[in-house]
Order: C-alpha cells, then structure tokens, then sequence
C-alpha cells in the first residue's frame, strides 16, 4: 500500500508520502513516490503516486523523457496546470490501456493514483487528484487537502486541523501526524517519509527526506503520543 | 456502512455499536445493531452486528426464537462461550447459504460480521469475531480489542490508548472519541450509538443508548477536539 497527502492553502502547498510498497506481506520494499520537476523560476510540479508501481513509474518515466526529448507535449512546455494535469491523466489512461491490451485478465489491478500539483508563473497554484480513468478533480478551499492511497486512519486529523487558511508550518506537523497514525495502525505504509513544501509565488518547491530517526519527528511523534494520552486522561 | 467495536478488559467487556445502515446515500435509516441475551445471575451476552442487514436480522431471530421454543441448540443452554459462539457462526453460514442458493449472482453480498461476548457462571469472559464463513477469532490480552464494520478512521486511538488493564470508565470514553473520529469522517455511520459495559463476574450487562443531544457525549466530543487542536499547537 501508500499513504500520500497534498495540500492547497492560502500560504502554499505541501506534498507528503511514504516510500512502502508491498506486493503480499512477504515482498516490501522502498520506493520514491514523490516527484519533482522544476524549470528556475518559470514552474514546478510535485507529483505523487500510489496504486501499481510498475504504471506509475513507466509514468515518470514517460514524463522525464517527454522533457528530455523536447516532445511537443510536455509537462514544462504546458501551458497552465490544467493542461499539465490533463497529459498526465493521458498518459496514466493510456499506459494502463496498453498494459491490459492483448493479455489474459489474471485480476492485477493496472490502475495507479495522481497528486499533482504546482504553479506556472503568472497564475496560481492549483492540486489534482488524477484518477485511473485519467480524469481529475481540483482541491478548492473548502476541501483543501486530498489523500490517495491508505488514507482512512490518517484522514481524522487532517478533518479536525487542516482549513484552507492553515500555515504551512502547521500543515507539515499536522501531515506529519498523519502519518504517524497511519504506520501505527497499518503496517503496508512505513518510513522514510518525503515532504515537499511550496510558498505561493515561489517558483521554488523545498523537499526534504524524513528517515526512521529523524530528531524531530521522533520528538514530535513522542510528544503526540504522550500529549493524546494526557488529553485522554483529563477528560471529563 | 456500520462500526462496531468490543473490548475484552481485565475489569470487563465493553461493547459499542452505531446505528445508522445504508444501501446507497439515499437509503439510510436507523437499526439497532447491539442485541444482549441474558439469564440472570447465570449468564449474559452481547451481539454485534455489520454487514448485510436481512441477514443480520435473520440470524437475531432465529437466536430469540431458538430460546422461546427452547430448542435444544439455544444460546441460554450452549455449556460454554466456545459452544455459544460456534451456534452462532454456524447459524451466520447456514443463513448465508441459504439466502445465495438457486438465485441469480446479483453482486449483493450476504455476509454480514458478528462481534459476541460475555460471561457464563464459572468461567471467565470472552468475546469473539465472528466471520461470515462462521468460525471466529478471540480477542487475547495482546489483542483486547475488536472492530467490524468502518473500523479504520476510529482505530488509531483505540491503538494509542487501549491495553488489556485499561479501565472500563477510561475505554468507554475511548469507544465514544473513536466513534466521534469516525463519525466525523464518514457519513455512512450515525448517532444514536449503543454502548453496553459489563463487569466480570457481575453476571450483568448495562445499556445505554446515547442520542444525538447527550450532554456527556457533546461535552466530551467538545473537550477532544478543542483539546486536540491545543494539543497540536503547542507540538515542537
């Protein structure tokens, strides 16, 4: 499994994922989900992936080779972010089409999830989640964050924390927690974590690996933890 | 959708059950999902269910019926806990398969999910999983609690709190945060909820049903959340 979570707020966005994948409990392993394409100043993307490796990295694949060939769809060629979400919805439609075609159905899921989001200059950051079926729906101020993957026991903080006026700072603790929550109650989501934050206008996105002894985050996870059972505790 | 939850503590048993049921969003209604059998000061259970409705139905009165016709296969006779759960998982099979036999494949699943413990005279308490193949699971000192139905939200609570020597009182409140986390997230689980706590060796149960406007439930709903939000600010 994966767990991923975007955010669009007023200050920016920010981008997290796991790095577990798992085919059966007995075949784990550790892969980048989350991925960056940037052009100085101009634009940068983050994008995140869940669902079957095999399509989302023949999808980054594609994506890179696109920019390196200079194919006249690309994804630092789009024109807005709309445009770009659109290819890569093509494209996500378009490798699990030509991957089912022409073989026995021996029940694999080809399908795989999108976070994609960024900013083109002059206009502002938007966030998509790309579906199998290479359509989209866009994050607004009302529903602020999107989750892909094993998002259900990291979903009740993200509802009583995340508003669209949320700091960028507050996002990532609150990610964070999420993600602690998550790798408690479901071992198929496992360290290390990738987070990725933007400032609105910033043309520059910040990224940053958390492994398993990170100093903060064990500090933060510690004092969550303790902090819940205390809450817990005083309660009338 | 359905969430149930029971615990096997060392002071007791603790049972918590939803009542919201849905085919689709535009069919939601209300339905105990909590039923207790009881002989007094001999023995008493509680049964949970999730899952398809009709068969939970059927399956609770045939078990009300086993015990006014005084069947010899009844839950007020069943020797053990074992043998009480085993007459109920192999009635949950038999209901299952008679309910799919000489009918079109129709996509409805007539599983349905059962949690059930309690205490007889002279042994100690249990409580049970139940699964719709009819054998079941036991919850141990390792494992003290189990969920059915819309477990995930709701879960990384009962994980950072609940341990065998919990107390009732502290795992009652634990139940009802885990049930306002899931109610939060989801829509397809409702007030009003059920709750039912047992001592060990009182050879008693006690229910309670918990409305919408319960002014313990609101206060303690408003206590965690602004808690929560406290709790998250003043994080490093």
């Amino acid at each position: 499994m994966t767990y991923c979570i975007a955010m669009r707020l007023k200050e920016g966005l920010l981008f997290a994922s796991d790095t577990r994948t798992n085919a059966g409990v007995d075949q784990i392993a550790s892969f980048r989900k989350m991925h960056l394409f940037q052009k100085a100043g101009e634009r940068c993307f983050a994008l995140l992936t869940s669902g079957n490796l095999a399509t989302s990295q023949y999808l980054i694949n594609r994506l890179q080779q696109q920019i390196a060939d200079n194919e006249e769809a690309n994804l630092l060629a789009a024109h807005s972010l709309f445009d770009a979400a659109e290819l890569v919805g093509d494209l996500v439609k378009s490798i699990i089409a030509q991957t089912a075609a022409g073989q026995q159905n021996a029940g694999v899921d080809f399908g795989c999830h999108v976070l994609f989001g960024g900013q083109i200059q002059g206009a502002p950051p938007s966030l998509f989640h790309i579906y199998p079926e290479g359509n989209f729906i866009e994050a607004t101020e009302d529903t602020p964050y999107l989750q892909i993957g094993e998002s259900k026991y990291g979903k009740p903080i993200l509802d009583r924390i995340i508003r669209f006026d949320t700091s960028l700072d507050h996002a990532t603790k609150c990610a964070l927690i999420s993600f602690d929550s998550t790798m408690h109650s479901n071992l198929s989501v496992g360290m290390p974590l990738d987070i990725a934050t933007y400032r609105c206008d910033s043309l520059e996105l910040s990224s940053k690996r958390i492994q398993e002894n990170d100093e903060y985050f064990q500090r933060l996870r510690n004092a969550w933890s303790s902090g819940i059972r205390l809450l817990f505790d005083d309660l009338p």
